[in-house]
């Protein structure tokens, strides 16, 4: 069976091991590496309190190549002041001395319970031991992928295999969050290799408008975290011609990228904590862009849709609600609506369909609700997914 | 005992019977009605899709004066094309035939599900029936509070009694919603009557106001119905000297309204759909009052604080990660955090606290959480409820 990790990807290396941050005994410390170098390119959260790694990072991203990626979990490494900082960079130092690099060619990010200090001689015995496990297998890449891992319930990985110049190009992308959400957990974590080449300004330009267009229209509660970062690695082994202009061959990357982070947002959006299924909403005759995507994000995001989806109840009022309350232009005698492909709601009335078969279109695994605001020409969408009693569960009897 | 329904206050008749919109058989027609004229006040939901009654009572409160009010529960007249307009007027003629006046001058207001047609026959017979019934007992004003509920599981009233030159004011309110939530069972709908003389501008300012600092500081689940209506009706009848100028007499009626709303919002907050909680967010030294309200808004509404709050769990983190995700100027070395008079964050790091005594007030029916964005001057709060499974039971349970 073909290699559908994170090392699937020529030119890299991964670990993933224990080192007694969770107390349930699970990995907590993965590694990648690049066996020479990497364009590397990064998105971080917006949150205005950020974690120590991704204060840490953000300066490493800077350097002209990075060799790898030192992850922890367990441990959120914010809200821990100028020892934080100091942590994150014993964990780039640490790698950075086994595979003979500068530290600031490492990335740093953690994700796990805010506000306690980082346990480092476990963290540091940690590194040193995957540092030892490094390996391109298929094996190396579940490890790290589990080694990530806080709520999730299953690991998500997605690998795109596809020719540029006539030579095979892989890009192989792992995440974990079960959801956006998780401020005490702190949340999504995500990291991409390429074996193509490819100049780092259009890396970073591909990864953002990937990111942009998938984790980033993924909502579970609307809540961002401290720790957000997707990080995106490039080998250049593929034997590709650099790609330095945004021509055929960056189109084709960068479309392949989204596909690839598509696959893992939907993934994301099924595991989200006490998500038993996910929904994508689409916003179409939009007046602007952004009213495209505040309206589907408002729709996505608003509880009542939320349990509706969650009791398979073709619900159009709450969404119509939602829209309407979220402050975009609307032309309310435009205004229409659709589950999956019937039509609920037409020219800003409601229109007979039959509701038998809108529950069981929402009963599925995934299905897309549209809404048209009839207001303009522009379109965007967000996926979502059900609340259901599990969330509170989880988020009400778990204690700090 | 002593009168504490809507008909307190001199000079108003109410009424609440059944008529059959309500399967359940409950009252589901209310009426207001002054004896001699009132001036008139209203504020309404600004989500772009609004009811018809919505429609119609904005163009009614133009008028010099109101006669009365009528309202009917189990359907909302929303998103009911030009039919629902004239059902909506024809609501107001109804009433303003049996007490003699014109259309106009009668306020109208619907709350349940929306997309219906209104059963406009059950309807007229219902306001006739209550035509009939009006009366300024206690039992006239009870029957209005439950002719008014939808999935409320007590009705809200409250009384203030106070003097103004010497005489005898009092002003009584009534409202409904179980939170700001369900637009599919559209929502908030607030009645306010009083025996103060004062002058319609005086009137408006003084609700605007209120129901700013009270029912706007409340959020179950940040959802803003089809329907929300607040009126307030001034019989004039204590015989105090018209208020005409915002000077002392202004003023105490103005604090009395705020004490009488903000009574009305903690008592919904405590019905909201699942709550079994509510709690104060108080966010000081902001940069602006925006942000002040911004950031209180944010924690009340984010379902990670309400659930933390359902399971009494003093987890400060997430409180942290709302402020920070809201786009507030925030002053990190200053950023401070209690949960009622337990420091839990100082200055941008965890305190150590006691948090077995933080849960037990967590515990509480009612508490305070205080943040300090040590960003400037400003400060602000809002109201929000825990979340609960039986949230998800009331909302994916129950079919359209």
């Amino acid at each position: 069976m073909a290699n559908n990790t994170i090392t699937a990807a020529k030119g890299f290396l991964a670990a993933g091991v224990s080192c007694g941050v969770k107390v349930s005994g699970n990995k907590d410390i993965g590694v990648i590496v690049c066996s020479k170098v990497a364009n590397a390119a990064a998105v971080f959260t917006t949150n205005k309190i950020v974690s120590a790694a991704v204060t840490v990072s953000k300066e490493h991203i800077k350097s002209a190549k990075i060799y790898g990626v030192v992850v922890n979990s367990g441990n959120a490494n914010a809200c821990t002041g100028k020892q934080g900082i100091k942590d994150a960079i014993t964990m780039c130092r640490t790698i950075a001395g086994k595979i003979g690099t500068d530290p600031h060619r490492v990335l740093v990010a953690s994700t796990g319970i805010i506000g306690h200090p980082m346990p480092m001689e476990k963290i540091k015995s940690g590194i040193a031991q995957a540092a030892e496990k490094l390996s391109d297998s298929q094996q190396a890449g579940l490890d790290f992928a589990h080694a990530i891992m806080t709520t999730d319930t299953k690991i998500k990985q997605a690998v795109r295999r596809f020719k540029i110049d006539g030579k095979l190009v892989t890009i192989a992308g792992v995440t974990k969050g079960a959801g956006m959400i998780g401020p005490n957990m702190a949340t999504t974590l995500c990291f991409i290799t390429t074996d193509a080449a490819i100049a780092k300004g259009l890396l970073t330009k591909a990864l953002k408008k990937a990111i942009d267009n998938s984790l980033n229209k993924l909502t579970v509660d609307g809540h961002q975290s401290t720790n957000d970062t997707a990080v995106l690695l490039a080998s250049g082994e593929a034997g590709n011609k650099t790609i330095s202009k945004q021509g055929p061959q960056f189109r084709k990357f960068a479309g392949e990228l989204i596909l690839l982070t598509d696959d893992l947002a939907r993934q994301m959006a099924l595991d989200a904590e006490g998500a038993t299924k996910c929904f994508k909403v689409v916003v179409n005759r939009a007046a602007t862009k952004q009213d495209a995507s505040k309206a589907a994000r408002a729709v996505a995001n608003y509880d009542l849709v939320k349990c509706a989806v969650h009791g398979n109840d073709p619900n159009w009022g709450r969404i119509i609600c939602a829209v309407g309350s979220c402050g975009v232009k609307i032309n309310e005698s435009r205004l229409s609506c659709r589950i999956g492909d019937i039509t609920v709601f037409r020219n800003g009335r409601p229109a007979k369909f039959d509701a038998a078969r809108a529950s069981k279109i929402i009963a599925q695994k995934e299905h897309t609700s549209t809404v048209d605001l009839g207001a303009g020409r522009e379109s965007d969408f967000c996926y979502g997914c059900d609340l259901s009693r599990e969330y509170i569960t989880i988020n009400a009897d778990y204690h700090t």
